[in-house]
């Protein structure tokens, strides 16, 4: 009721300020006896970590110049739901120790409603906020989502389900190829080197100048059988669109065409179908895997926009909680694009979405 | 669980295929006390009718050459929940009969699944599938969730928030002018005389065609207070996503800048504030009134793709329910474009949300 | 949230008013597929009505001397999700029009609050309250739920599994045999011809002394797998007790030993097990059929205790809703003893709750 | 949906098992500003802890011989949602680390099923179980459930509710006499010091038979204002008898008079009203302080049935994991009588039904 579980049937609970004791979650509903992969958990913590290097083509590890240089280090503990090695169908409690939140001196911006941020909206909405880092309202927060996402990928792989995001564009330039081998080994999480080293640079530009930028993820999910997602309500593109929106910076998803279907024909639009190769085929995927709420047994795809970072270090006016107007300059350091950082975000919600979707299914005929 | 339900505390629940009995909706968790008007009630009905008129800037009535002439007499009546004038805080039950359903030969479509419609995958899902006019998935179904959303606009209005959509786009054609009072005068529902006008020419040529076009509609919320939403999962932008994408023939989303945020930097994107005129106002409205997935206070503003309607008089190539390859030539009428009769179906899943969202949030502080 | 809806998957909503235009329920979650049953339905509606007939041993029609004289017309009509004879998978909706709800005169009771009744609660929690014949606190709001149990038991025999309930004691007067046939010939539905025949005498002496008595209701549910049911809050014992302490009138629920139980030692309690029939027995069911909250593959058994009915024809001491001391002599035709009526809603409730768990445990391991 | 989720507003949800790392909850939508008592958490923690000291009425620490010897530490850490000695409104996450959680030989139980334990369905459901004390099934579930009652009772206080359970009956013997002061005093939490003599006496005789007993908890919510619960499915008393049915080894409760309203009329049973004290009162209280679902404003009074512990040590036939019949002969520390220590977690699962119940009555009238 107050927003922080996420699903229905697989359902996580999350909790975590981002400067408190620690984060972390319940997932619950997970079947039982799914094999547990700890290291796979760990990789996946890792991958949304800031200052998370990746290795590059040839294997030596590069500095990812597009987030921030904070080291977190998120050591996700498995307290619950899991017995020799599987998993037990009771909650699996995951923590993670905020170990290297040092306390620091918020006297600046304490009083103040960071533009862009949610200070304010906390503020009118509690009566008052938790001014250190964010509070809950922080990018950290998504580390338990991460973690939780690593439980349902578990699961989906069972179900031979593989989700893969990246960034198609940034910092205005997009990508114009798609290697799949190449998304992991650049800073930026994208698809295509080239373009890349493009939106590197650019970043390399606006971070001197204190400013930020924004992008736009694609996502893919593979292997989803037809059927899923519930027609009315809860179609699968309206729960997936919940899931993306519902990440902090998100402004808006669209699935396959998307937008640009706006401007097709139904004739151009519509994808036709053929059974010659023995089973159900869509000729085109404009509707991005989805018809009529519910999957169509091809690639489910669709986009996210990403605004850019809030905190910039740009003098900007603003007010404080006495109701006064100000001016606020951002120190610190911090991410000049979020899309990297989102990808394993969207990726892990993405999943937690299609492996509740799965188990919602399993009573949709006798 | 099957997606029949929307909303935590101010909830409906949905049913009806379009060629049943009939078709409706319980509304639970409505405040005891508030004014039902039932005339609103059917109005609201009347502007999501197919056929149904508008009239012209001298009060002319029009003809909506957009939507199809099909006939339906969406009388609703409300079973209980009212009593004395006013909502008891008990279940609003509404129900509206199928009428002029006629019983008419589905043999050319029983047994070939439609492109672009959802035939396939409600096949997959239960294994067989309603083919009177497409059962449960027609955009029959949305009558229900006016009804519902009229109910929630008696409670919203009572708290002084208003709900106005309107087509941005269609048929490749954007409106450049904004006039509150030109919507409803115009059968693509359109704030812009003139853009209307262009739209209607050209739908009228794809109609000949038997083809169909697609559209952008835009939908303002006023008057919600600041702190609405739930900050992590159950943000307000993310309720809002999943409420609109559960429309049919809807792909995609933004808010404020939505896509384009995805091109600005930080200095650009984010909206200054200032309290100079007594209250905490933004400068600007790039984030779409929403930050932090929670209401700032001012409009809250966002776009919806429509995608071209499916039913197109041209033959296509489909696949059968015995997995044949076919071809499939729909007959009958339909709407060229969705978007006017989405326009009151958007305004009714914003209500709902923004309902429930008013109602989720009395708990949040002591 | 506002407690109209009962089970997550399995899942009815229900709504009216004891004296509004109608009432019902929508079934959301039933799974597609299966036979609909609509005369059954229609017998479960006729088994709840006041004033109903039973057969007795020799076929012949008695009355029910137990319940009220009052007509009620419970025609159970059909709206949706339902095709060809079989469940859609789509949201069934179910109306009953109050056909036989004459408008009377309130005005002896419409200001006071009768002592038994909620009408003082209603309007504490409201504000004002729906004084025509209880609203939505009349015994009547069960024929929904019947409705819906009707649907959940056709579902459930798919599976083999029974439900029968039955009164075990009232008015003092315990039974001592049990015939299962003997159940639904006599007006008291016990399954003991000699007690029932104790309890009716009793029953007639108090209803000419505008007296009321109350009972006890056990319910049997036969071919339930083992395994069913949530270890933790939703235990299938727990589940119960909520169903059946929803129903009006209801002060009590045990399992098994129940309340004797809390008497005994371990060792006597405690059901010792066998495996020599080549499936697992427990030799004794102290238990009720349920341990740790899930069922064991034996019987489920539990007892309710049923208070006398509220409407006496003896004055009573009360207030009015000026908040003033006043005085209350109810009028017109009400049960004596509640137990024969709610019988069939105990079993239809306790249908709803094993239905919905049987749909629950369905993702419980991979 | 897996049930390990309590509470639709204020929603607590648990995880652990008895050997594994750690167990706690996060408790969800507890509303911003309410004073945070570490110590009184803690103190509610000790409170259920198995050899728990109690002091008797002249200050002194006694031992609590009724309950196991067995020393749990469980030190509740407060991880998230409190600030500045505040409730934050975000999720509040609390951990129990599992300390004295001493691996053991657990071969001679780890292949049969335990009687009156959750063995058997534990495995029916999942096709294994963790047979380390318990798993998910071990009473130590119940620390997570004090943690979250804890934070309930803060939040009750504020609103002036309160709520105290003790022992009414253990071993055979109930209580006569009713001292408020008395139930922290002895091993039973018996109101009646003689009576838990008595008792004690006799479960010191049981203990050493190596059998076990049973007994009945009373528990009074006092300050509940007027209309609290929700009037159908979601009634007071309902989720009441949900929550005290969900604790391990509770068989039945009943409210008020309970199943002794069985045996009475309508003229016994029914509680008349005055206003003459300038308030609404009843002048007695056959109802349990609900009606129709509602809280009536005065107290809410019900009772619970427990069950012997199953844990004896006296061999009993039962059956292993191989389906072959086998004898088991249980060893270690068990408890002989539960009351005393599902006491507290029955006071914690009320707040929890009550805290919930406050919240979803705020939008019960506009």
């Amino acid at each position: 009721m107050s927003g922080n579980t996420f699903g229905e049937i697989f359902r996580v609970t999350t909790f975590g300020e981002s400067h408190g004791v620690g984060l972390g979650c319940i997932v619950d509903g997970c079947p039982a006896g799914i094999e547990f992969d700890a290291d796979f958990l760990q990789s996946e913590m890792n991958r949304r970590k800031p200052g998370a290097r990746q290795k590059d083509s040839s294997g030596k590890e590069i500095f990812n110049s597009s987030v921030t240089a904070r080291s977190e280090d998120d050591k996700a503990e498995v307290l619950s739901g899991v017995f020799e090695g599987k998993t037990e169908g009771t909650p699996i409690a995951i923590v993670i120790q905020n170990t290297s939140q040092i306390s620091k001196d918020y006297s600046k911006i304490k009083d103040k409603f960071r533009p862009g941020h949610a200070d304010w909206t906390y503020f009118a909405k509690y009566g008052f906020r938790d001014y250190r880092g964010g509070g809950r309202s922080s990018g950290r927060e998504t580390a338990a989502r991460v973690a939780a996402g690593a439980v349902a990928k578990m699961f989906l792989s069972q179900k031979g389900i593989s989700i893969k995001a990246y960034t198609k564009k940034a910092a205005g330039i997009e990508c114009k190829k798609f290697s799949l081998d190449e998304i992991e080994r650049n800073s930026l999480r994208a698809p295509d080197a080239e373009a890349a080293a493009m939106m590197e640079e650019k970043i390399s530009a606006l971070r001197k100048e204190g400013n930020s930028c924004g992008g736009i993820i694609e996502c893919i999910i593979s292997g989803v059988p037809a059927g899923l997602g519930e027609p009315v309500f809860d179609k699968l593109d309206a729960e997936l669109a919940k899931a993306m929106l519902s990440i902090g910076a998100v402004k808006g998803i669209e699935f396959g065409l998307g937008f640009e279907a706006a401007d097709t024909t139904g004739k151009e639009d519509n994808d036709n179908m053929s059974a010659s190769l023995g089973k159900i085929q869509f000729l085109t995927n404009n509707a991005g895997g989805i018809l009529g709420g519910m999957s169509r047994g091809d690639d489910i795809i669709f986009r996210i926009a990403v605004k850019p970072v809030p905190s910039i270090f740009i003098e900007q006016k603003t007010v404080d909680t006495q109701f006064n107007d100000t001016s606020i300059l951002i120190e610190g350091r911090h991410d000049v694009c979020l899309c990297p950082r989102i990808v394993p975000v969207a990726e892990a919600m993405a999943a937690l979405t299609v492996a509740d979707m799965y188990l919602r299914n399993l009573g949709s005929r006798i």
